[in-house]
């Protein structure tokens, strides 16, 4: 029993919030980790990266987790109805739907956050309520088969939770250690409840932009999914 | 004044031990990263996923960070005169020569180690002292211009480390916010000396073909530095 994991790699993926999760899925026994977009060629990361895709929508297998990772692409893919009926079709089947970072808002796109406890990247948390979700600030949120986590790093957790899931804490512990995931940060900034004031709205002020693009694009979403309801 | 940081991407490559540090690097202000390999062509990780270099050994340009990772392709790099060679000229050159993980055992190959104090990943420590560093059970490891990391995910620990040498402690706390790098583990096992025995025993049991493969390399390497010296 091959467990298929699918993650999907689209322009603008933010590349930890998809790399951190593959290597945790990589190092689990009897698992083959499908990396999906429309076509298998190379596209370039948020930051530039170029990675390529091993899978397409119209030849990946039935998965037993559809994750998505968040980045600069996700307003895009929350109006691209391709990647929403991808989302939609795997996401019925899956044992898990799962999301890492803004991938949540991709998943509310598709319709399948209504009433869902979740979370995002603390910095766009206000868009999942709109989007129909019970929005959570905890960095890793399960509800029922619904495993979301929180920005960019927690993907780290959120894969080693949903590991343990699939293989057992034993072999979820072996993988962790094998990663030597014993972080140490060298500042305790990484959530804007204990990060120094200057350094949160230094950040905030940095993503008022994208953060307004999303503000946009969601209130057209939510509009659409009335209709569609 | 760009900051040029080098990361080496190399067939075998530990795809987290590179990306967690890319994507530290990347949000840094006045960065330009670059992945430095060979040749342009793509290069499958450890786990198979391919990456793409986006700089060659030939026209990289003089790099204020040089980053070796580890991985699968260590004991490769480990014994190619090409790999050690422009990572002592660029070494030379560079404000900071670091490694996150097995990369720490190129830069020993390169003869960079000698009477420095160095980590690595925790199972292949016994290798550094072999290579003339002084190793240190420590997740990041300064000495004078040389940082080391430990195993994968401590990469983003050193990164984030550096980023504030680079850029200020303001500033590596935004980029550490920006991650929402405020860890969580499941559980408690990404260290040897906290998790439970039996899952240790399994990771060292895992490991012990590809311990003795980098011991009979590390062996080769040494007679050789010998010579040399």
């Amino acid at each position: 029993m091959t467990h298929h994991i699918g993650l999907l790699l689209f322009p603008g993926v933010q590349q930890l919030d998809m790399t951190g999760p593959y290597d945790v899925f990589a190092h689990m026994p009897d698992t083959k980790v499908h990396l999906v977009w429309k076509t298998r060629e190379p596209v370039g990361s948020s930051a530039g990266m170029i990675l390529t895709p091993d899978a397409t929508y119209a030849d990946c297998p039935a998965l037993d987790v559809l994750c998505v990772p968040g980045g600069s692409g996700v307003g895009d893919l929350m109006e691209d109805d391709e990647t929403l009926a991808f989302i939609r079709k795997q996401g019925a089947l899956a044992r898990y739907l799962t999301s890492v970072c803004t991938g949540s808002l991709v998943l509310g796109a598709a319709g399948l956050l209504r009433g869902k406890r979740a979370t995002t990247h603390w910095a766009y948390h206000s868009l999942l309520a709109e989007l129909g979700a019970i929005p959570v600030h905890e960095r890793v949120v399960r509800d029922g088969n619904l495993f979301t986590g929180g920005g960019i790093t927690a993907g780290i957790d959120f894969a080693l939770t949903l590991a343990a899931e699939l293989v057992g804490e034993h072999e979820a512990q072996a993988i962790q250690l094998q990663m030597e995931y014993a972080p140490a940060p060298p500042f305790d900034a990484g959530d804007p409840k204990r990060a120094p004031d200057a350094v949160v709205s230094d950040v905030q002020e940095r993503l008022v932009k994208s953060l307004a693009a999303r503000n946009a694009i969601t209130a057209r979403v939510v509009d659409r999914l009335k209709l569609d309801a």
